[in-house]
């Protein structure tokens, strides 16, 4: 997608040297545009551990590039095998709880045995790695083609009058290789020249809406208006939103959406105001063990410093201010779950289906038993 | 209530020299606890304008002191009247949506023109402005007794264990005179040795949450927990909430009540876990004239640098810092309404009705034509 009018992924491999992976460091957004360059598997541990990466999609593609660079910075004898192992190890800690890290390791870790020589797995490793990445893409550009014909009936009813669409925290293409799950529909539809606004929740305690959801569509110019999360029941009711999307971290198979914490919220006003509320995701988040998502995902406590404290830009420097009495508490979950009875369908590569046992199933009919 | 281990009213007479008016400058809280004297009208209007005082009861309050100002400032010969009227003009002006502001600026008028000499004209003034003080600390005083009735019950229920309550903003002691409407169950609960906890809503954009109610509470050693406002949703699916309370701008005879922006969320919340919800008021906020809270409240907008900016401490200086790309726009709604069906009641000085026409008429009695 664009940023500052030049094409970009969230990650890729630096074209005058292909040992080197470049990403956008996302701690700086939407104040200062920098990007980075992963030389060693230290480099790419810290870039996911202190979030330069973060979101489902990238930071798998950022493990399975750390494993390729694993193979690079290997010592080139009977050691090689043995420092991938350890770099996937290092690598697979930087965030434990995220799924797609150990998904693309494993799957680095068992392409890589495959080869006979050194130079064989090095190349076996690149080739892995690029294909994690053009695959995320390629699911979140489907999920953007199946998305945006919601987007485009609206606008049909509407007879061509702006379609107001609502989402919650980042689940654009800055949390994956390209295109995102959430904003990959509004780029589509947008791209189809069909009228579209976003309301975008700023999304606090970390502000992924009002950071990185606003940069992402400033960049490519698609009209967006900033609320603060407590906004969006009072424009439902005033027929304000057409249209809810987000994304999932995790999705049950019987259709309960764990994903950043005030979804919730959101969902019950449009439920409560007729509004479509749509989740997109790519189908490696459903979780084919779990029937019961308010009570059986774990939702992730995190520091009360996020709640207390707020980063922005003063006088041209990023600070940090204390917004809370200095002795006050603060509790920060990272998610809730939506259960299924409020979410009108499911956005998958696949295509589009309800949020129950029977349609996911139906979709996913491989694991039908 | 407590303020650094004193007992304060949010405006007072001065002890010392009673042509002097004190207030508590909100604006710095909870960071810096400053207290302003005023000493003309000027300095009223300029404090009720910039928001050093802020909140219904509190505006009334500061109105009828500084009509009390007007009379002591004005010319003592035949300009006196003149002056008042002057004065009373340019208060009105400070924040002309308030309601309680022109109700404290009419009854003072009132109540001067019946003193038959400049002297007795003072008096009058001093006294009419003690009693609106007096009386917005009473009426809230008696909200507390009333709704700290629903506190006990179910801490009985919970057989004593810690009846953990969430507020949205401020409806506590510093938006009236004394004690508040929302918290001042709360704090007749814990005098009364209830085991209480509060969720704090930090309530974007202006975090009156983060900042004065954690403030209020925190100085009056209640246990509290700030959280961003999208939490409430998740601690209520989870049986973490008891009770909601929250304040009031305007309610209609029907039910309806506009608070806050994002108090609909919660109340949708509420409803949907079966936590009871309740609104705390004086019945000077019941608007008699409107049935439909939803199409009828008209709904301030204010400017979007309160999205875009948020201030703090940095260094131990307040700072403001911006949250979101520069050139994104934001929309910034101040309150939203609360449809009666989500309400369990409503707690008035008088007592506790339903949030229904006819319950409310039956507490109102006088008002049945």
């Amino acid at each position: 997608m664009y940023a500052n009018c030049k094409n970009y992924r969230t990650i890729w491999v630096n074209r005058n040297d292909n040992k080197i992976i470049s990403v956008i460091d996302q701690r700086y957004l939407p104040h200062k545009f920098v990007i980075e360059d992963l030389r060693t598997v230290d480099d790419v541990f810290v870039a996911i551990k202190d979030m330069l990466v973060r979101g489902a999609g990238l930071i798998g593609a950022a493990a399975g590039y750390g494993m390729y660079i694993a193979a690079l910075e290997a010592p080139k004898d009977n050691n090689f095998d043995e420092f991938i192992l350890k770099s996937a190890e290092k690598l697979n800690s930087a965030r434990p709880t995220a799924v797609n890290l150990s998904w693309a390791i494993d799957k680095q870790l068992k392409a890589i045995k495959k080869g006979s020589s050194i130079e064989e797995k090095i190349k076996i490793a690149f080739d892995t790695a690029n294909e994690i990445a053009d695959s995320d893409a390629l699911s979140c550009k489907k999920i953007g083609e199946h998305g945006s014909k919601i987007i485009e009936e609206i606008s049909k009813k509407k007879n061509g009058k702006t379609v107001n669409i609502l989402t919650h925290c980042n689940a654009g293409w800055l949390a994956f290789v390209d295109y995102g799950t959430a904003l990959s529909p509004v780029y589509h539809a947008f791209s189809k020249g069909i009228d579209v606004h976003v309301w975008v929740d700023e999304t606090r305690p970390r502000n992924q809406g009002a950071r990185l959801t606003a940069w992402e569509l400033e960049q490519q110019n698609i009209p967006h208006t900033v609320i603060s999360d407590n906004v969006g029941g009072h424009l439902m009711q005033h027929g304000l939103v057409d249209l809810v999307i987000v994304g999932s971290d995790r999705t049950t198979y019987t259709g309960d959406v764990a994903n950043k914490i005030g979804t919730y919220l959101k969902a019950l006003a449009a439920f409560d105001n007729n509004v479509p509320f749509y989740v997109a995701l790519p189908s490696s988040t459903i979780d084919w063990e779990i029937e019961d998502g308010i009570n059986q995902i774990p939702i992730e406590q995190r520091g009360e410093e996020e709640v207390k404290y707020i980063q922005g830009l003063h006088e041209g420097e990023i600070k940090k201010v204390l917004l809370t009495p200095e002795k006050s508490h603060a509790t920060n979950y990272g998610f809730d779950v939506t259960p299924a009875r409020l979410v009108t369908g499911l956005i998958f590569e696949r295509g589009i289906c309800k949020a129950n046992k029977k349609s996911i199933l139906e979709m996913f009919n491989e694991r039908k038993k």
